[in-house]
């Protein structure tokens, strides 16, 4: 369960109101790598998971700062609407270049919608969805996805630390940042863990087992492009990262089959008449029968 | 440019139809992490790379193969639909519990729109969309999209592996489960690799400056949980796996600040009014001018 | 900020599995009227609120209980799906008419993608979606919207008690139903105060001005339809709930204009040419040109 | 059925074209409360009513207006796009400000997509989707979903009216307006006569019985935030609207129960192994059988 | 303006309820090219149109016809429903191999959030869209549109046909794809007409110059993939469709340039620095940095 | 399979960047009919073909073109962005009008998510869709789609041309819409000749018997509106196109039936009591069960 606090993590509150940039603010919390997401990800890989303990602790630790980080950046986004333009017609912007930019700038629904509130959207007013999330319950994979996920938020808090000199705003994200950093760095811990303790190994999922999957293939890279320097990179050569191979490289596939012929599912999916003139008798006999009609 | 050959990588002939094992075929033909998202985010990550050789040719390299998978599931999943039942009426389902079953399994859309072909879904019928796909211009965190995206593509071939005993479909899926062996190992290949030449490190992205977030906070673990565990992993004490600091415990935050007060818009965006009776007193002066008009 | 209490608030277990109920209960977490959107929506209308003091509190107070229907749903249904079979081939439900319902009735997903875990998503597998939710930062519009909510929620929950005879998923229903009734009294309730207060009255919102409204139409009902008995109803003569007007009763409308001609925009938006033979002269000069080339 | 009349039911001609507002303008028609949604959810509503006579023809009645207003905001959209600019380079932006405005205000796809025409969709330029509508066959929940309609309508149009000043689109609006404050007060009289005619009462559905959901909880108030206030409205203590019970306050959670231990599906789904150096075990019967091959 | 009459324009009743069928019917109300779609996109159509009068009126006269549709076919799947088994468990489907098929088949949506009625979705439960029309202002793009979309639904209708043996639903289809047969008609009857009175030509638009289009490659055939029989064809040799040319066929591309080096955005949007040793110099700077902080 | 080779079809390299430019020409790589669904779409109809040879050849033979079409495009925008300005503030826009043209009218997602890069969204950021493409196995359907396809294509890429003089942009578009004349003469070519080798006739599908259609009315031209010209074109007297019959003329429908009756699903529906008084009956039994515990 979850107990709410009229608290915040960290300050929230701009210096100055910037409708603007309260667009660009709801990537990282509406986003497919916002907090939203992150948030979710993390509740639903611990109401999945199969290991008590720790990891599902951790799970639980962190989802709960997430949920946190939503609220934090859906009120700082409020903020920084507060003073959005209700006048936002062509002329209004034809005269006042200032607020011409505004009005091309901002998410228009901030202010038709939600009166100067933050949606569940990314910044271009796609509504957050569901499918933005992995739980697979594999916490090895789920535990990469958790990385990548702090990765990407990351990166999309430092681009947007350089789209304002507002100090609210950067002070909030480099809060923001930070957090990410060390999620980051947990996650990484986390999933070597995994791996330390015997839970998952590579390739996930490990317990798979390897004797199952085409082995001609499964340490080949095949270059289908003609890329010259494809093969230079240590993912082609010298034993790969699960410890149970070595890398070879080739020029395209190695293995390869004829088409199959195309499929001939039951006349009454209508599909097109393979056999040329088909149709022309078919419609014969369906003249025939309206005649006698 | 891409350059079609009329042959595929691996035999994707089914020993027998069965439509019911198509619809969740279509799982990694159109799903989260099918083949269209791998290909196509190999395929943007090329197109936007910043580095040129070996990093951008490998991404051709496997993006093209990629294409090629989704093109041998779809004439799978079209040859498994090839005897697909016509006649699924609920009484036909209720005379024969076989037919039943395939009818409440099947994808419908399989035979009403396709005519017993594949289409751009996943197994719940979702239609592929492009927010699947990763491609941030950042390689370390794309290419742990990468890693994660293999994992989570390997996972779901191994469990669909045991849906079926169809011969023909294992054949195929032991071949797409070794690569994406390959391509698990080759994406964590080429994240060490990116870190070992110095082009990008942890925490990504590693050009934003760490002066400027928040080091008061950046390796602290925050649980907001209760579970008791949380602290006994790695990721909770002893050095980080970027090198740049120590992991500390901390239960809940450690830094707080006081809700901001309610944001006040221009009235004209009509939202609540927080002044009691002030819409009394606004009614008051709308009847007026309704009396006098 | 939120902090997470590894308790639930109510027992969520059920007392055996049950892999089709449990796609069935994704209605409630997932669906339009989930509990995902519910808590999500009060969580938003209370960081876009307006007003200070009970309103917002009301909010934030509710809002976090219904964080934690979504981990109590969540857990429920990782628990209906602990045993659900993965051997899901047309042909083992040929094989065993039991399987086969189960095969046709459980969301394939929750085996393929989750491993027998909970989605962020409804009934029939439609990702949760940001859209779902209100937030107007108009609370009398809002907290009809709640009303409206947690009947619709009430409703499905009530629905779904009588697709399982399973004691542990009905007491949970039970539980569940039991705060929808409360929560629905409670909107109607603040919606109630809100207007005695006067912090807003009908129609919403009630500080724009009704004398910038249609008055010749504002009190008419216009059946477009030829229903005989539109008429009999306390929505069509006497009073209007606001209080400001009386219904009258109209066949169709009181008011016509014709049809406005076309839009005739810059030719280059290629739209189609309203000059007939327009197109055969542009042809002719094209022709010339190219000729001429 | 329907019967179409080449006339409208009021002007809808703006003064001058403003591309910038005819994107707002495609709120009302397309967004989550906009006419295309009014219309089919009175729709869909009447096509599964279940009670003949008056309401059934309420809705019908006031359907087919509400088609109507969805070509009335397409052709007035549609006029104010009549001169879009085609030429709307950023070169172009840069050398005239006003332009500027215009590109950046305008909906792209207004231009590209549609050459200058309205499209099914919203400001933000998301397509409409069938999951706006509401239609659950209880007309108690389904006519507090339609008066919240109206009010979030009513709402987006009083605040597009502050962004024009063109006469034309005002006085659309001004009609609009009207329309909502009239189907505002007919569904809320619609539902007060549902409950004294005795269809309906609360809690909706009254016709599960209350007896099935869990008396101890259902007039509690469990306040899951720290809001010092939110025990002071009408929410919290006297009479519950629905006449059936009593509030009582409460500082969080009444009931609670441990969190049930994590799942154990089948190994094959492949979940993370919860045992220590369980994969390390799997991996050396692996190797083994790898080397025997 | 549209009115509605309470009278449908055949007979829509079923002779026996099929929740199963249902279910497969709502493809045609709310699938790609389901009646919402055709409805919609005419509508949309008529109201963007370029040209008054024929034209217009053609698209205003078929567009209410299939509102029309729509609502016959919501309401022949409410009556499908009525008798929808609300005992829908696992349990329930194991002991009765008939339900079970029911309960595999059927929309769960129908039951938990219609109530047994009609819902905006495809027969996968997947919402209508707003993609899914095609309104460009091009009557003969257009037109063809129309035309596609008729033969789509048609095909889609007569596939259902097979699914049931219902003579009210047989019946009702029979209407409908007779209905198809003449709209598909029309609009090739209409397009055709188009270009005989010089309105629009091939290539659509006929009225952007070919002068501009590169002509070396307007009318080569560049076959990238290695079918032998792709030259055969009509499409690749002889006069085109357009009258402006003679198609000619080559094996693969006629022309070709290098691929152009990788972009180098500002260093600030924080993608993968291409110098090696770039992170390397970064890192140190920012430890020294961090140092003397 | 496919081969990938890294040189472009065409010269895809901007005079200039253009960030304002770059998110317009998203709709023609990621938009309904843009060049992913397009590459998906031939892909997806060969995959699915019945026929053999030259049919499937073509379909493979454009598909492979198409799916290079989307890299140049994807790589065009790529360097369009290569400049986008990062300092994108309301601030920065207010001192600098020029920018506040680029920051309103760029696609913000360019910057934040991809770093400068390409995405697989439209003009208005609406990820690619599945739903996109068609793909039924009727080729004389889904040519026409094709065409129709082209056409859309066609016109956009018009309309784009003039929305920019950068000539390197221009030059692209210029062999783009070559290829889209070649393509559409290919398709109408094509499904000319399936008709006249007999595979399908018209009306699409036309080996389902016209003896199963409703023959009253298959040739009626029904008109639903009340425009006086709708009887003037060639789509309302003379032969149908089909050959099979004649054009008649009808004011409105021709058939009609009175609406069926509501449905009267179970009771445990919850659906509105159609009993007035039903719901107070229900009550006073819950009343007495609640006083009676």
């Amino acid at each position: 369960m979850f107990l709410h606090r009229q608290e915040l993590q960290f300050k929230a509150t701009p210096s100055k109101p910037d409708a603007v940039y309260a667009r660009r603010l709801q990537e990282v919390l509406g986003g497919q790598y916002g907090e939203i997401t992150i948030a979710m990800q993390y509740g639903f890989q611990a109401w999945n998971a199969h290991i008590p303990g720790k990891y599902r602790d951790l799970l639980y630790g962190i989802a709960a700062e997430e949920f946190g980080h939503v609220e934090m950046l859906a009120i700082m986004i409020a903020q920084l609407l507060e003073k959005a333009p209700i006048q936002q017609t062509e002329d209004a912007a034809k005269s006042d270049p200032v607020l011409g930019a505004v009005i091309g700038g901002m998410d228009v629904q901030h202010a038709i919608v939600a009166g100067a509130g933050a949606r569940a959207v990314d910044s271009n007013g796609n509504p957050w969805q569901g499918s933005y999330i992995t739980a697979s319950g594999n916490l090895l994979a789920d535990f990469t996805a958790n990385a990548n996920g702090e990765m990407q938020g990351r990166l999309a808090a430092a681009r947007l630390y350089h789209m304002t000199d507002d100090k609210g705003v950067r002070d909030l994200l480099s809060f923001l940042i930070a957090r990410d950093t060390m999620h980051q760095n947990q996650w990484i811990a986390a999933a070597r863990e995994l791996q330390e303790e015997g839970h998952e190994l590579l390739p996930v999922p490990s317990n798979f087992p390897q004797s199952k999957e085409n082995q001609e293939v499964h340490y080949q890279y095949l270059n289908f492009s003609d890329g010259a320097t494809a093969k230079d990179g240590s993912w082609a050569s010298g034993p790969t990262p699960d410890g149970h191979g070595e890398f070879t490289y080739h020029d395209g596939p190695t293995t390869t089959v004829p088409m199959p012929p195309p499929t001939m599912p039951d006349s009454r999916y209508y599909g097109t008449d393979p056999k040329p003139n088909g149709a022309e008798k078919i419609l014969g006999a369906v003249k025939d029968a309206v005649e006698k009609k």
